[in-house]
């Protein structure tokens, strides 16, 4: 186990009815001036909004409304959330949303309480946020894992940028798996992924020799895929979608990269795809990960093969590097039919219909990639995994 | 997944060098007047008391000791604590031990600011106390995850009792392994094996469908058993005794027990056997769990034989409830062949030398024992099981 210093400073309430225990507990807490942040209005539909309305109503809020968050949120979306928090005096930012609104509420908070342009303080400043505007999130679509930690994934339309911006974290989330019902069943398994997704950047992150984070990544990944196929083959188990509720919250609020350095380059990739067409993320994830994976496994063959062994059910002797590898890839392959067997697009062509090859060449030379776990990328080498995804 | 709500208050600091780097970062978050708490003087010996104060010293506080925290920590121990803050004016506390300072110094924190008296305030007024003085802890003996938690485990000699009281839990611990070795290593292996115990006592509880906090468990536990076996073989690997060190946490910090009732009934006999014997903590558990979980698994046979499949790798097929009986019990008896490998005690003869009947019926008369999660048991069935145990 390397060294580690880790904090986690949201409470979660979680479970049936665990908005209204929330927001009476937690609310009291806070002053007056309430921003109420949401997406296109779905929560108008299905009663959320009323509810939560009715609480803060009862608790006598000024609530000032934040409304049409889009997925994959924009950086101008986050000046104008920031601006009605000064013009209103926002004591606390209310999140009612899946990872967009979080992520977006996040930047928000920090960006309200400074007078530097936030990605300019943090990208050309080197600077990390140390003051936000208190928020809480509900989450009504699982997956991201957003709500549990400071990190926000943000466009930047003018800059054709889309990263990871430092915001506030929450102080609180309430995680209630009847508020996520009228998802689409789509949102849900590409959700889902995107949890897998993380465990899996984290898992084949350093050090090598396995550690407890590892171990315990080893479960959650298990069980993720598990309650995937039974929720992909029934929607209305609620158990199943609890428990990868859960598992995404899990994946994200940091106890499974404690002692592990992350990889997330498929996430830094899909970013960028993401930033040039604006399709999901998580299904942006399923059609490229397999394709990255089989390109940076001979360079990190024993990890990829731990988890083909451990999460895959691949058997087989790792008699030398070679047979270490055909593991690996026969992990990859599982991964590959468990994405086909859910659903989600297993190819770029599947997921945005004819793929133009001038945009993956912009993906590839504006990915920005970090030095990687098992290897760094050259844009070649990612326009040729793009190719492969195709 | 169950209903739940989960925070987690204490920041950790884990490995070499952990403690400068959490005092400097900390400390000067809090007021002048330190109690710096910690045990028998091995501290002293061991050159961790040097390295502290300077720390200390280095940042202008004005120090109290509080020194002789025994294993076992009494209820006058905490009484002459919380007085020597209110007459210090104690802002802080620090203290610096395994569970037994971290315990004692908990339920200091809580009295410290309470005018009742703290054993009646809760078992008699049922009241948790709601305030305590600051506190950190730097552990130097890896097993109870008393650091993670507001639980705190205190003799009444008066009273002939053991058990929990609810105190303040740390801000901060710091978990450094190389501060841990001077630790004599049959404390090594009972810690270890107290840390196994957490987590067994965590998965067996109820509800009975496994949950992701099970999985985790499951990866947690297969962790403790490898690594103990390899510091009883090697007590200076130090990448086993980080592992084990932070399981001992994870077993603790609440995350293992999300969406579970724990169990614990083989804590609270033990605690009773330690209120009449004053015997080590690991030891006794070790002496006394095999023989309690043989009774307790016809009631819960196929969650008993879950452990015994996914962590003692116990095979063979749950045909009906006698086949699923035999599995459970292979899985304790894989168990017991644990605990002789890494040598701790089996009996309750091996623990404590000649073993007094009355002293056995006191335990049983007196064991403070909850509902249970497999069944309740009768003062006769613990007396009966003690006696298995002899």
């Amino acid at each position: 186990m390397e060294n580690f210093v880790f904090a986690y400073p949201t409470k979660n309430y979680f479970g049936k009815e665990a908005a209204k225990q929330a927001l009476n507990a937690e609310l009291p807490k806070y002053g007056k001036n309430v921003l109420l942040a949401y997406g296109g209005g779905s929560i108008k539909r299905n009663g959320i909004y009323d509810e939560v309305m009715a609480l803060l109503q009862e608790q006598g809020k000024e609530v000032t409304e934040f409304q049409g968050i889009m997925s994959n949120p924009t950086y101008a979306k986050v000046q104008e959330g920031a601006k009605l928090c000064r013009d209103h005096k926002i004591d606390f930012i209310l999140a009612v949303g899946g990872g967009s609104v979080s992520d977006c509420c996040k930047a928000v908070s920090a960006q309200a309480k400074l007078t530097s342009d936030l990605y300019d303080y943090e990208y050309q400043e080197k600077k990390i946020p140390q003051d936000g505007i208190p928020m809480g999130v509900i989450v009504t679509a699982a997956g991201t894992g957003s709500e549990q930690n400071a990190g926000a994934v943000i466009t930047y339309e003018e800059k054709n940028w889309k990263g990871a911006l430092w915001g506030t974290p929450a102080s609180f989330a309430v995680l209630d798996p009847y508020y996520t019902k009228t998802v689409p069943q789509k949102q849900v398994l590409s959700g889902a992924f995107d949890t897998l997704s993380h465990c899996m950047e984290t898992y084949l992150g350093t050090p090598r020799q396995p550690n407890l984070s590892d171990r315990m990544n080893e479960a959650v990944m298990r069980s993720v895929i598990e309650n995937t196929r039974k929720v992909a083959k029934d929607p209305e188990d609620m158990n199943a979608r609890s428990e990868l509720f859960w598992a995404a919250a899990m994946a994200e609020n940091g106890i499974l990269k404690i002692g592990k350095v992350t990889d997330f380059q498929a996430h830094m990739i899909e970013h960028q795809l993401g930033a040039f067409t604006n399709c999901n993320h998580g299904c942006g994830l399923a059609a490229i990960q397999p394709a990255l994976y089989r390109h940076l496994a001979p360079a990190a063959r024993k990890q990829y093969a731990r988890l083909a062994r451990n999460v895959f059910d691949v058997n087989g002797e790792e008699a030398d590097d070679e047979t270490t590898l055909e593991i690996a890839l026969k992990g990859i392959e599982k991964l590959a039919a468990f994405i086909r067997e859910i659903g989600l697009p297993t190819t770029l062509t599947e997921l945005l219909g004819e793929v133009d090859d001038a945009m993956l060449r912009q993906v590839a030379d504006t990915a920005v990639i970090t030095k990687g776990c098992a290897k760094q990328l050259t844009p070649d080498e990612i326009y040729a995994i793009l190719q492969e995804a195709k």
